[in-house]
């Protein structure tokens, strides 16, 4: 229905018809955002090798949401997808001002000698490159990088009709 | 053959065998202490009802013991133990100065007013209860309370023959 309601709108052209989709789950998320996670699931995901492994919480509303098979397949491919892209922050506000120093630091060098007109702009795109690949959020989802992890989220939001948000999350690898 | 040879030297008194064994097998976890934990396995476990889970790295030698199907039973039993227990350190040392100093103010309250000559003792005892609780080698393990968690680790490492150790661990569970 859903679908169909935006291939019209988008006059039959499919790309349009995703991106129409895709503004309406962020829409339809940011509407649900004062509601109140009060339930949930824990899971993991182990890779083959048993050397790498992460685990997470998805928090949505009712215990109705938190026990469909779909979504305990959402949090399983997020956890899958954290062993993969291995990020290091949820959002980019977790990001802190300290490590955000450090990664200054080092590109402050990388772009020594440039205009110093040009040298902010530079640095800006370095930095936005570098932590955007370790934020959860704004990965390319492992098993369709046409979307971002965010969307993915979005998506099971609107089909849901609940609010639902990725909690903690960690990764463990063996050191070697 | 360990066993049979405990069990001689205790005069064929099994609780008195046991306490060997055990004795013995901290003296061979304390002989492979300087090894190099160079394998080891991510295990996870994740409570039926779905909202409670941890995630653990158990080390060891070599890619033999880690591929071990009793090595693996043995990290799936701790991380089981560790959704159980909730434990908060993994040994004493780990427990911040600012943690225990957080703890005495708190006793600290309780024991106002007993004679100073004893304050000092019982303050002691109510610290060592409140941490040993949380700390996780020192916790029975949960499927056989008789033996700490730290007990048995030292049995697996008698019995692979390799230094085992527990890296990092996490617990989440479902906030309501």
């Amino acid at each position: 229905m859903q679908c169909r309601k935006a291939l019209e709108e988008a006059s039959g052209d499919f790309d349009k018809a995703v991106v129409i989709l895709r503004k309406r789950g962020a829409e339809v998320a940011a509407k649900k955002a004062d509601r109140a996670l009060g339930a949930g699931i824990v899971s993991s995901y182990i890779h083959s090798t048993g050397t790498v492994g992460s685990i997470i919480e998805l928090y949505c509303e009712t215990d109705f949401v938190s026990g469909n098979e779909e979504f305990k397949k959402l949090a399983y491919d997020i956890a899958m997808h954290i062993v993969a892209s291995n990020p290091e922050f949820l959002k980019p506000e977790d990001i802190t001002e300290e490590t955000k120093n450090l990664a200054k630091e080092v590109f402050m060098k990388e772009v020594e000698g440039k205009p110093v007109a040009m040298k902010e702009k530079i640095l800006e795109g370095k930095l936005q490159a570098y932590f955007g690949e370790r934020v959860l959020l704004n990965q390319p989802f492992i098993k369709n990088p046409e979307m971002t992890v965010k969307a993915l989220v979005d998506d099971a939001i609107q089909k849901f009709g609940e609010k639902i948000e990725i909690g903690r999350f960690v990764r463990f690898s063996i050191k070697r």
